[in-house]
């Protein structure tokens, strides 16, 4: 039988649609199990600082559909020292809170792991990134949405690339990972992908441009920002210099691709992942991501989980290939 | 070695958003491998009536994003009948098509079925429904985009609820299956589900709506069209009865659940499948739907296919009850 | 010079995108001209119950692009008589409220009207209905994100009407009034329209439909669910009748179109006119609603806003016609 | 009586969303009063080399609610030349067309004026743009989407922004002109907007960021591309060196603002500019840009036209003011 009472959660790192599905489900889920239930504010900072305060059904109510994160997030600095976790652990127990669920990515885990190894506290964490490269889990939290809000903004583009026969070489988010290049490349029907895992697909591409069908008169160019080459400005620059002709254009999707609501699989997920979080507690689980693995919930250390995954799904990048 | 040179694709049944992204990746592929690609007009309807031509990479430029089908679809009381497969058999002879990518539900595979048994065709098929209700694929082309059209929906909807603390029925489609209420009733953190596949959710309904939290101003239900009491405006009845002080409304969202621009899984999805489609008719496979279970392209008879699944995603009712 | 110090904004009636943002807009423009500012819940139910509680600037921050109303609205029995109205009153006196800002449409400004009337209290109205049948203002709040919404919801079951060949029989807003028919009829390019205006154009739809264009495959008509000929249902009944050879189908709607983030020239509007609403009170106008005619800021009398337009733009139903 | 029988149809300059409503309304109208209608392809680059087709009612099926041209647009070199304009000419008399409507922005119609005087054709303009800047239309085809665009893009960044409690600068279309920025900037709520018409708005901005709402945890500031302070990224400097504990990030929304499908109020808009430059034609009218001001069809000289307006609409810069 679980001795947890009193549970804490939060977010961290960057924000990414459906963390306020996942708060929500962990709070719901809390109460359901007649548990106390607290919110903290802006991630470690907020808990170095004992910004804590308790929640009820209400305070998650009509939330579900919002992007960003209710309880904010943001980088500390105080709580990557020992003295900060030390600070945060009093204030832990200052509100006798003996169980934390963090929502977040790679900075979160790591945070979290020290500070289980530091203090006698359980924490589980969810997968809160639009990156999905987190090892533990098939998709992230807010991946999902991510990849909408790029498609749907390439559909917009392309409407312009079609009229005015252009090529048009747009950056999406990704500084280490292909993943949202990949999958929105396949859904705009992109010409080619340019992402960090590949070191030759920037000849790749130039080969493809001096040979490819001559009946198409628009292209559309995915490239990851962590591509090796230097993000889109750097790939047009190769391209405009080996083709000129080419009336080329560069878009850079930036931040649009953090926010907005959430799509039913982001908040699905982030719903069943609040559940199993609070459920995992009450097993008196601790220091582990909690994920969907082919439809299961899935358990996975925090040192593994922040070990970013370095293979796409096989077959996805050959099918980019085939379609364009 | 494959000896296919020539293979058509049609679209059957009820259209569902990515089956042009279906089309597009069928014809692309083909190319890709050096066949011949044909398109057949409004499904069996056109290939009893000849209604077939050609297709080269342009003709399905600039359709990955679109809702519908450019081949369109219809129901054929001929191809039911003996004679109308027989005629059937000898257009797809005329053109000499040696291959058939069928798209579409139930009952494109069960036409499929009794075509490749009376005449030697081969054919593949991929799953086109915004059901979900076909065994061997963990989604089904065009699930994706319809309930996040529900939960779009809900949301707006949600707006005048809370605006006015009303309780509101929603029907959502689904005549045989309660699986588009299911997710799209988590993701828009509907107060309670009613779906065919539960006998007792009516009462329970009743039940909480009786005993539960009283902080709650607005309350969302999701109705499954096919759910055993008969639709939302039966369900509106029964709770007017009980409950004559809630200010009770009923909406039908109906068609524009069919239609709309994929999501990007639907597109990935659909574009997968289409990829394997080619290749498996190439690989001389025949009579087999091409799904996609835990993240791998899988095969199942048309057989067996078609064989409505009757569970639900363990896991997910309960979340529904939890999260409310 | 005025003696206004404290003013009060509520909404009433039925909820309209842009609601949140006119409260913004008073509750802003009050704060800048340093005047006390309350808010009031549920209308003029609110009032007569003294639901009534001072805001800020943070209390309307994050709220311009939501839709619903924050202050929510409800329909109240007790203020439509003369000993109601005189416990509002008695309220809005206990808070030395001395301008109201009423946010609704007709049956809001009737109430008003009448409040004034007996009672000493300035009350300046702001036009928040998604009907657009109020004179004195081009525009209602609300309008233009409900004909956004409608013309996206056909949009989608064109896809389905386009890949079936179907003829769609859209019910659409507006009880007494076409002008939601109207122009969401010209931005989808329906076959026709069939509004509470005019008394022959059920007539004329058959018309059509029998000597129409044949090319055409896919049909779209949109009706007013105040069409004398009794909605969607009905029409469908007489098309069904006369050419039982078209596959005809209905859909309603229905309440999705009160709802969803409001358009930008809703949400400029109402900033607007909540701007405006305030420098009324403080130029010790009152009595009046408060619209954009022409792009100018026009004032009209509660008694003159309230009669319903009953003319059309002049050219937009021939539109219609010249362009199906 | 007209002596018009052919008339062409052509866009050009930059596309703009509610292009191919204009061109289905304009063939549709052509079409209604029997003229033959025919398409230019990439506007006068296509008129120059005779790349002209006849268009029927179903050439303009089912593109109402999309962005882009289907004509395509481009820019000529050869028709800037008086040798050019006179291929172009020889072209059109080729296909004895005998009218012209052109859709497009400034340039456009410059090319048109010169093309007249050189030449015995009549020439009729829609306003084409997203960016609002001609003078004898309320409002530009185009202008409402891009707006509606833009407020939906920070509506997601917002989402960023609250969670981190940051200050974001976002650039918007607006070479020579603040009205993308302006009405989204009321639209969004922004802190603050800083376009080319105004040379103290930057100072402004810091004069608030150092004596502003304490409370007030995010911001957005709006800044047009054409801003005298040099784009997002310049005004970002400024900010960082006065401010440099704001965590200050820039998006650039760049060309997601030209594409997606039109709004209704554009495609009603193109709609009603498309029927009244075919009745205009045929009432030999001849040289002048069709607008819509007040609410009804004005005419424009093209030499009036192109005159970039200079003034925003009164009232409104004061209200990004009052209500940040």
């Amino acid at each position: 039988m679980s001795t947890i009472k009193n549970i804490a959660v939060f977010t961290s790192g960057g924000d990414s649609p459906g963390m306020n599905a996942a708060i929500r489900a962990v709070v719901r889920t809390g109460l359901y199990y007649q548990l106390n239930v607290f919110g903290i504010q802006r991630g470690y900072d907020g808990m170095v600082n004992g910004d804590i305060f308790p929640m009820d059904a209400k305070s998650v109510a009509n939330i579900i559909q919002r992007g960003g994160t209710i309880l904010k997030t943001a980088r500390s600095q105080e709580f990557r020292t020992t003295e900060g976790r030390k600070k945060a652990y009093e204030q832990i127990k200052k509100f006798n809170i003996d169980g934390l669920v963090a929502i977040g990515g790679d900075g979160t885990f790591t945070g979290a792991a020290k500070f289980i190894e530091e203090h006698d506290i359980p924490v589980m964490g969810l997968p809160g990134t639009i990156d999905n490269d987190l090892a533990g889990t098939d998709f992230t939290i807010g991946y999902d949405t991510a990849i909408n809000t790029v498609i749907n903004a390439v559909d917009k583009i392309r409407d312009t690339a079609e009229s005015h026969d252009r090529l048009f070489i747009i950056e999406v988010m990704g500084r280490d990972s292909g993943l949202i290049a990949l999958r929105s490349g396949i859904g705009t029907g992109a010409e080619a992908i340019l992402i960090p895992e590949s070191s030759t697909d920037s000849k790749a591409l130039l080969e493809k441009l001096a040979h490819g069908r001559k009946d198409k008169s628009s292209k559309i160019v995915l490239v990851a920002e962590g591509d090796e080459e230097g993000g889109a400005f750097a790939i047009a620059e190769l391209v405009k210099e080996k083709f000129p002709n080419y009336d080329t254009r560069v878009s850079v999707l930036g931040h649009i691709q953090r926010g907005g609501s959430p799509t039913c699989m982001d908040r699905v997920l982030a719903s069943r992942l609040g559940v199993a979080a609070v459920e995992a507690l009450l097993d008196n689980r601790r220091g582990e991501m909690i994920g969907l693995i082919n439809g299961d919930i899935a358990f996975t250390p925090f040192s593994k989980a922040i070990k970013h995954i370095d293979s796409l799904t096989p077959g996805l990048l050959k099918i980019v290939n085939i379609l364009s």
